[in-house]
């Protein structure tokens, strides 16, 4: 049995939705999930479901963050449901926690109760993506703004051992995203990286441009947290905006309508398969625990998703593998300059 | 009637595609096209068009630029068809010139023969892209990789008043490629330069996050050439792969065929509004001259049309305009020091 914390008050449509989607991850045999915050307003929503009795409880907490709140102030406060979600993993009360609020707060929160890996200069936010053929890993997707060679490098590394962890591979193809195929194409940062991933162990297959990113290129691709996110997002908003496009063609058609009832199931299907609710969340790297931070618009669908992606993470212990993994590569790489940048800095 | 040189060599398919596009495009009354490039080549490829005698002209160059070629050896040679094709604007012997060659080589050498335009730093790569209301120009799309607040705030400058002659608008909403609407939100160049934005004349909507970047919510959107560079692309790979997503649903279903046949025209129209060759090309924002850089997969199609809008760029003597805008900035803002330090860095 693992217990799964999860922040009650956290997102656009907390507590409801997150109440729903948790007991709808409660069902599953392997899971039990902790509701952090106040009880009172959580009580409003509770479903009628005797038979999950036991195996969902709360947690009271009076205070919460708001979605939009400064940070730094966030984070100070002593008794939000976020940070209380979080401390239960810290106390071994729970296995993992998520949240879909504040995605600032969750990060640093999470960064400051739990702690790094040693060897993580900066931790990561790691993301699932659909694409052609699959599913690719997105990193970082947020969570560092401006990033040095040696960032993109531990990136790199623990994309790699996510990767394995997650789908069980032995050599995930690792990327760099930058605006051409030769090692002299891209910023500075990506240039320097290039080099430094060379002189590593990793199967890195070189840059990937735009174009090949939704064409499952690559198995883990590595940017800094500001590319990372416009992607995600590009990505997020491009397919909506493409299928409301197609269907305003559609709709101008005579067979139209009909068209597009013998193609509804397809849509329906697609839209399934893009949609970010069914990959629940992103998980972040490098920190001393697991940690979900779920999309702020997460239904109760896409909340039960990611407690059973953190239930999954957590069993897997995914931060002690990459820990492995990093100091593996430090063993293995004992000398070689890039690699001690990377581990001493 | 208004001379457009082409380089007759560059780009994938040349010079094929180039010439049955230069031949299409001549076919209107303003236009007349040089082709520039191994007349033996180009005489290969010509067309049995009698009635665009004189209209089309060749430019005979021996030597050429590789599409893979190193930038800074590539501009070095003397007699290259995009070399070539460029000084012709230069010595007044065209309005305009366009290449889907080496795009890094076509803008170094527009640079340096063309020269900037006073008060421009850094010249920028500006394209129009279809969306959900109409379209946005984004800039820069990879003329400049590692860009600081200042070269942001440029081309918010240029990019307004590209706007404003290709669309006849008047005032076109600016906006920041960031990762949160909030101004604290973002990398250390876009933090500064909303600050900078902020004090200008320019009607600065803030930031824009990327998943309203296809919506239509901003009419120029501003970002530094790494990431405009992956977002074009990926909206490009994007929506192939969507599309070949939805395909493969489609034929999985029993009434898939026929529900595809239906609504067929409409994926038609949907292609070509997405299409980038129906926009011709990007504009190089910044250059003493008309300079367009074409996709290096162009077809004849996307020639034809880049022709086209390097006869509109021409006519309306964007880069005038953008020189006198920049001057106008300058005299209003004199004396406010984040503005000095754009016009005199």
């Amino acid at each position: 049995m693992l217990k799964i914390a999860v922040d009650a008050m956290g997102g656009d449509f907390a507590p409801e939705v997150n109440i729903l989607g948790a007991y709808d991850a409660a069902s599953d045999n392997e899971i039990e999930v902790i509701l952090v915050g106040k009880e009172d307003k959580i009580k409003d929503f509770l479903p009628e479901k005797k038979e999950l009795k036991g195996k969902v409880s709360i947690f009271n907490v009076e205070d919460q963050i708001r979605m939009d709140e400064n940070v730094s102030s966030a984070i100070r406060r002593k008794n939000t449901s976020m940070r209380r979600a979080i401390e239960l993993v810290k106390n071994g009360e729970a296995h993992a926690v998520l949240s879909a609020g504040n995605s600032g707060a969750m990060m640093a929160l999470s960064f400051l109760l739990l702690g790094k890996l040693p060897n993580v200069d900066r931790p990561a936010i790691a993301t699932v993506m659909p694409c052609l053929k699959g599913h690719f890993i997105l990193l970082d997707a947020g969570a560092n703004v401006d990033c040095k060679a040696e960032h993109l490098l531990q990136f790199a590394f623990m994309g790699d051992a996510y990767h394995k962890a997650l789908f069980n591979s032995t050599s995930p193809r690792i990327a760099l995203l930058s605006i051409g195929e030769e090692h002299s194409k891209g910023n500075e940062a990506t240039k320097e990286a290039y080099k430094l991933l060379q002189e590593t162990n990793l199967n890195f297959i070189g840059n990937i441009e735009g174009k090949d990113v939704f064409f499952g290129s690559a198995d883990v691709i590595v940017c800094d947290g500001f590319v990372g996110n416009i992607v995600l997002k590009v990505g997020e908003g491009l397919a909506d905006a493409l299928m409301k496009m197609l269907k305003r063609e559609i709709a101008e058609l005579i067979t139209g309508k009909i068209g597009y009832m013998m193609i509804k199931p397809a849509i329906k299907s697609f839209r399934k398969k893009v949609d970010y609710s069914e990959y629940g969340g992103a998980l972040l790297l490098g920190i001393n625990g697991t940690s979900i931070i779920c999309h702020g618009r997460s239904s109760a669908k896409a909340i039960k998703n990611a407690i059973k992606v953190a239930t999954e993470m957590a069993k897997k212990e995914i931060y002690k593998r990459i820990s492995e993994s990093l100091t593996i590569t430090e063993d293995i790489n004992e000398g070689k300059d890039s690699l001690n940048r990377l581990i001493y800095s």
